[in-house]
């Protein structure tokens, strides 16, 4: 790169906004030129995001999205569901790059989005243009893609630990159980009576006990991982956290796939080039397994299994950091690749220990 | 009853002992005449229970457990697995009654303490003698019963949840996928590196990913519920709370059950005189589902449940305060029908909200 | 009493509702006859309530305040500031008895509303008639009184650490630093983005470093108490918690006042009889001093204290549950003494611990 | 600097040790060439500090400290008080520069040691030679320093709101009360009783009331700063979180100095070219005071105040967090300058936010 690429952010004043702020504030090769809110228009950055006072100088612009993006290289669409969809074709004629954060350009299936997101997706010819934004899996066509769809939160975390077994034949059972546990930032920034202080401390609140949406993209990236199909039951849990996703995955095998050094094979083929998977499992100290408080602050998604001869399943273990790995981050790192940057610029942050 | 029953209780200085002499406390037909602890001989229960200064003015007693027995009508003993099982022999010949909060006498087949427990049941003639001291599933054992094992605080989660299911054959595949979320007071009250203020905050720690060795009693009483055998693939997790327990088990059935109206009727039929379940299942609110921070301080044991058609699934929700309902709780209502008590008294006080 | 007494709730789906609630649902005599909250009108208790899910079986009343009183033998009017004050006169003209949990009725001095609460009060003649509702110091007003004034939360820690040392002029400087740590539950149930889940969570945030409006009940308390001025330099701060105040009153004085025995005398001659005062002062253990974590769910008010040779200071500490004895729990004792029960009726559960 | 510095870390296996290391494997110019802890020698870094998997690749060494030192051209002493000052000695006649976080070298009047840290100081000669290691108070003396003392993480908090206020004379009652709030990481690592988890999460735990070790130099920094005598009266709480300190300073002044242009213009005049001092006071806003929550994983220090005209009080805030800016981030800083570094080498992650 000779020169500074323009990025801009529209949906700025969000936690995952914040969150690529804060990362990009540090990238070399990336100008921040328009960190977009309708809602806080005028407002400095810090007044939204107090950690940025002293680290990022700028104003919310309330700007036409086209008209942000048409001064941009590349664009960050932090924006809900629904509303993507409905500036990404605009945003696509301007030839601007873009890394959709929501589910609109997630699913490769048109007709999932009926299923699971109930609307009909207006742009179904869009959908193939779209790279699913998770390097581990999509790295060679990352590289210079032009269009790219963050992951899931709680998705990335269940299919980074999945797609190994998969890939490998290590799972029989078509059903998976996905158990996960998600802290509040998950949730966004937006104050209801269910994320009121009093009520959410404390709690192991089943938020989601059936009927998950990122069930889709977990099932779509499994098949396209295997070329097999997985059923994907899925429950997941807020806990007393603020960040950090623990996905708890319950596959079943033959007896014959019970076997520490077949399943450590699977994993290594799959990640050993990897710079953000760590792999944790130790007979002792205190973090034998996965746990997303020593992720915190980084982009690693740590995995780990443990077998269960007692029903022959692989219980498999993955945390993450649901704003970076499960967000910014990972949305980061497949911005690097479509501009040919290092992949780990900007993401190198070790995590915090102990927080 | 026309006198007060003496109570001692053998390992008062934990955290069961602890909520057991609070709960007794204000037990109007109980004495406390002994808190055991051969540690803090001595001192003041309040020195090691903070909260109950100026609620019990009682110190620890050192003496022998069989002595402290002998002056007693009913001993609950509040000691390691392993340790009850040297000392109840004895105490059963002085006639006194007997609540063991431990494992050594909770399950029925003493083959399953070498799988599960990693030892020879040394008495495996007296197992038939102890009631299983769920009230839900055992009552009518339990009234005028001499001797009781309380349930394990994650079992007790899982087979009040599981158990109207399992007896109304609503389950229909064999294994039972249970995943709970425990607070740090179930690991008792002695310091180590992984219960450290700064290593255990803020975790969501796999700590138990297969081999609980809950899952015997599970499998025990859901098999004497149903006259079924299920196989529990169970996962224990350590989250950011002190006092809770969530169960969430995945079960799987055919899909004439996935009918709502049906899994209530289970529900009902099982539950319908018990005064500590509660249903939990909201079209909107906040707690639409069983949380632990809504039970906190009580015996209740929050019940529900959501469908997921995706995958013939019901899942299964249960929420307790695993120092009541799951240990102390428990037990002095197995003691209340043990000695003809109204089964709740000194057990109704109210859930705090918030806390 | 011969017959139970009816007591109603206005504004009963607050968190000092709830507790209000809570409390009496366990007292022996008395009925509660109305939940009333124009919100919820019609709405079961536990839908607000989660934790009186089968403990209390009322829907709330939207019915006129005047209207629900007029049913009643007492009521607590659990309402804001200023909105108290609007409603009191009428139910005052019914011959009920009143226990107001807002500041209306709290100070003497009629001019200290404009001070404090920027607000011309528009009965001052009514302010002698309500009794300030700390039993420890106006135990004898309230037995039989018809009006009484619930404390602040706040003010009520600060209050009852420094009035006995106020009383024995061991304060002899005239500015007392007031340190006040709270938990979340006393700012209310209202969601806002301060509440907001992942911005409250993990604050140490000054809240209110200086304007307090509690100042002026300490600063009357104390004057009533002693019979000299004391002028209250306070700060709160939000911390981490749910339920709990801790005040950390820094007070100066003679050095032949830095005297243990002196100290201990003054707290003992003014609380030697008090059923919910503690002291609590280790040498030893991990609770040396008071702390919230060990009264929540009582109406304890845990007191300590430590000397500052250096800076001739005596550090007064004291701890309590904010929607106990800082709101509901002092309520209830107020209302037991004005209607001749025994004062800790419905006020004795122990505090939980460990939670 | 022509080559990289190489540093190496004694007692590399604290907290404040793995904060080190975490910073350093970011810094350009330095190699850690190695990692002392006696207690872990031969073990893996990350088996400590689980974080640091897969960002350092070091084994801890037991060699002799005299050993390690030989081998670097600087070495962080992250060993307790009374320890340092045993090895230092040997230390300084190997050439090497050092950066001592223990309080041996912190104080200047070897008298003091003998009132706050109950022994005979063996080097007083020494103390000079070390400079106190807050690089806003004594940067030009840390640069091209061969020794510096990283601060006492309150001492740092409270020093920094308090240093610019003293020094313009805008505080003139000679006692200031400086009321601290404290995570749990400022404790250490090393369990007991007093931070099990069950017994340390959600208190607000006055651990220290009276006879704080950082009163010494607290009072050593304002007077070098003022030239004025400053009576420091402090008390220490343990609050629910991990990491962060927010400092109270309560200081009272003559009324001509409530006037917050003053007082700003004293912070501004102290701190106008800062790069880690933000200055946060905001009429609106969620976070209109510091709070450590926004410095987390930063080496920010947010300071602001309140005026309270009741009492002529200037409230002054301080936020740190405490291994960052209290420990570590100091640490580094002064390394920075004592090697000619730009001061923010390794040192520009913001903070996190939520978290």
């Amino acid at each position: 790169m000779n020169r500074t690429t323009k990025v801009s952010i529209i949906g700025a004043s969000g936690y995952v906004g914040g969150e690529l702020l804060r990362i990009l504030s540090r990238h070399p090769g990336v100008e921040i030129v328009a960190a977009h809110s309708r809602q806080h228009a005028g407002e400095y950055v810090h007044r939204v995001h107090p950690n940025l006072k002293g680290v990022i100088d700028l104003q919310f612009t309330g700007e036409d999205p086209v008209k942000v993006a048409s001064n941009s290289d590349l664009v960050f669409l932090s924006v809900p569901h629904g509303t993507s969809v409905k500036i990404t074709p605009k945003l696509m004629e301007l030839g601007v790059r873009l890394v959709d954060m929501s589910a609109d350009f997630r699913l490769k299936d048109p007709s999932a989005y009926e299923v699971w997101y109930h609307y009909r997706h207006p742009y179904p010819d869009l959908l193939d243009k779209f790279v699913y934004g998770l390097p581990e899996l999509h790295r060679d066509e990352l590289r210079n893609a032009r269009y790219a769809s963050a992951p899931g939160c709680n998705a990335a975390a269940a299919i980074l630990g999945l797609a190994p077994l998969a890939r490998h034949g290590l799972v029989t059972n078509g059903t998976i159980v996905v158990d996960v546990k998600v802290g509040s930032s998950g949730a966004g920034g937006k104050p209801s009576p269910a994320t009121h202080f009093s009520e959410r401390y404390g709690v192991v609140r089943p938020y989601s006990p059936a009927g998950h949406r990122h069930v889709a993209e977990i099932e779509q990236e499994l098949r396209i991982s295997s070329g097999r199909s997985y059923t994907i039951a899925m429950s997941a849990h807020a806990v007393n956290i603020v960040r950090g996703i623990l996905s708890t995955s319950h596959t079943f095998t033959d007896s014959g796939n019970m076997d520490q050094a077949k399943i450590w094979r699977a994993y290594r083929e799959t990640y050993r080039e990897e710079p953000f998977i760590r792999f944790v499992r130790d007979k002792k100290g205190i973090f034998r397994y996965p746990d997303p408080k020593i992720v915190i602050g980084s982009n690693f998604a740590d995995i780990g299994f443990e077998l269960d001869p007692h029903t022959n399943r692989i219980v498999v273990l993955s945390a993450i950091d649901n704003l970076m790995k499960g967000a910014a981050g990972s949305a980061v790192q497949a911005m690097n690749l479509m501009l040919g940057f290092d992949e780990r610029t900007a993401l190198d942050a070790p995590p915090l220990h102990p927080v």
